[in-house]
């Protein structure tokens, strides 16, 4: 890695995401640091020369940029704020970037506090996947201040290939993010019913995909997600415990508002459902192993038998 | 219309699907008639050069092949079999195209019905909208004997871009069809669902559609159906009442065969809903102005009013 000028930045949260995005930083030539409670994960960010932090205070020593990766509000709270922690350990005025699924609420409540300690925050979820994590080409559905997206503008876009600017309030990224989970989460599932279903019917699968990827039932997720299901492969690229969490944000939301969500709140029972079976840490496409189970359809299997 | 050699083609029920294949038909210089029982239908199909015929049998009088365009089962079995019917006045080993969705179980009596009386027939449900119907750009998912999909194969071709032959067994194009319908009712719901649900957050619904048509909460009738919401515009391109039937056939498949399909049992009540509160014969995009009556968020007036 060359010496670098410009912003330091720190990743904090290295599953396959976090760490793709440490990745195409080092690769844009930004001086980059990290940290996970995981030291396999501290371990592959240092192969590819990024400095190891040895806590979170460490990797966010005078770092000018926090990201912050991890599965929820509470971690990224945790991380931001608690013992020996990012905020206190960052510039004074550095940017906070923070891309956990979460609540409008506790963004905005996030957001409140860090900016109080001289922190900008940007509320800026992420889609788009660990390959295109590491590849730099995310989309972020971000809203925060002009002046800190600016200031964070090269970084980011050393990690986005879209860069959705959503307002200046927080809470409008999350909102947006929020409304993607409801519907990735109900066609992921629609599509392990429609699968099924398939099988049930007595018809050849991957003709099903075939036909299906090519007219109107046709969705981002069914194309992306049956594979799993026609390879027999559940390697967790996304596991089920994603969409309890992000289906259980929207049931919350429609709870707290009065407001129903009947798609999502059936399609978050089937996620349950598969967690119930055992299944909530490997990939979602299980539904639809969950619902074979239940109902005894043959779908393929690893050996490619039938 | 120039004289033509080659298969004379009828096509019973002239809806926006049936007049569109048959100036397709048409267009491809075949000699067309047509039947519905709408005068205005059998106007328009006047007016582009086809025979507008007197009654079923008229339209069908020694057709080479019949295409039937009607809602059902029970329509299609009425215009093959009842009295002053189609198959009795076609030529003698003509083919029958029987596009209408309906059940597998209903393909296959049909099919042994008209094959009896020495008619073969294709199970040949179509997919596409009104506007490719009209340019001969039509998705067939089609089963039957290959030697009537040859004879058919010319007039096939004129209505489609995409033939899927998907077997010699009558009913398996019907259940290819289903498990389509089964995907597109969940997702127009869905995309009615997340739609209301941003509106009650507050959000930009132009924004929102512009930002999920790139992300993985995409679906094919999302970036279709939602357009309708955003200008206001529930002009019936395709009918709440056609998804009450379709996900009514789901329904009726999964009880006969134990097999549950909860997000299309979910969607078929949103369908009914729809239905219930007077919109059934609109768009069916309207699953959204029925979410926002009950809870009261604004969407999009048809004076651009918000």
């Amino acid at each position: 890695m060359e010496s670098v000028e410009g912003p330091k930045v720190c990743v904090i949260g290295l599953g396959s995401m976090g760490l793709g995005m440490a990745k195409s930083l080092v690769d844009a030539g930004f001086a980059v640091s990290g940290y996970d409670i995981a030291p396999a994960a501290l371990q592959q960010l240092a192969q590819f020369g990024a400095r190891a932090g040895s806590a979170v205070a460490d990797a966010a020593r005078d770092a000018d940029i926090v990201v912050v990766v991890v599965v929820n509000a509470a971690q990224t709270r945790a991380v931001l704020f608690g013992e020996d922690a990012a905020v206190a350990a960052m510039a004074d005025g550095g940017v906070v970037i923070s891309s956990a699924t979460m609540s409008p609420q506790d963004a905005k409540d996030l957001s409140a506090r860090s900016t109080a300690l001289g922190r900008p925050y940007l509320d800026a979820p992420i889609s788009g996947g660990a390959t295109r994590a590491a590849s730099g080409e995310l989309t972020f559905m971000m809203s925060g201040p002009a002046d800190a997206i600016a200031a964070a503008r090269s970084a980011i876009d050393a990690m986005a290939a879209t860069v959705h600017v959503l307002g200046e309030e927080p809470g409008i990224g999350a909102s947006f993010k929020i409304v993607n989970q409801l519907l990735a989460g109900v066609h992921i599932a629609a599509a392990c019913e429609a699968m099924t279903f398939a099988a049930r019917l007595g018809l050849d699968l991957e003709r099903v995909y075939e036909v299906i990827v090519g007219s109107a039932g046709n969705s981002w997720m069914f194309e992306n997600r049956v594979p799993h299901i026609l390879a027999a492969d559940y390697t967790p690229h996304s596991a089920i415990d994603i969409f309890t969490k992000d289906l259980g944000i929207v049931a919350d939301i429609g709870r707290g508002a009065s407001f129903p969500t009947q798609l999502a709140g059936t399609a978050l029972q089937m996620y349950l459902m598969t967690a119930a079976a055992g299944m909530g840490r490997d990939d979602d496409a299980s539904i639809a192993r969950m619902l074979a189970q239940i109902t005894g359809v043959d779908l393929p299997r690893p050996d490619g038998a039938r």
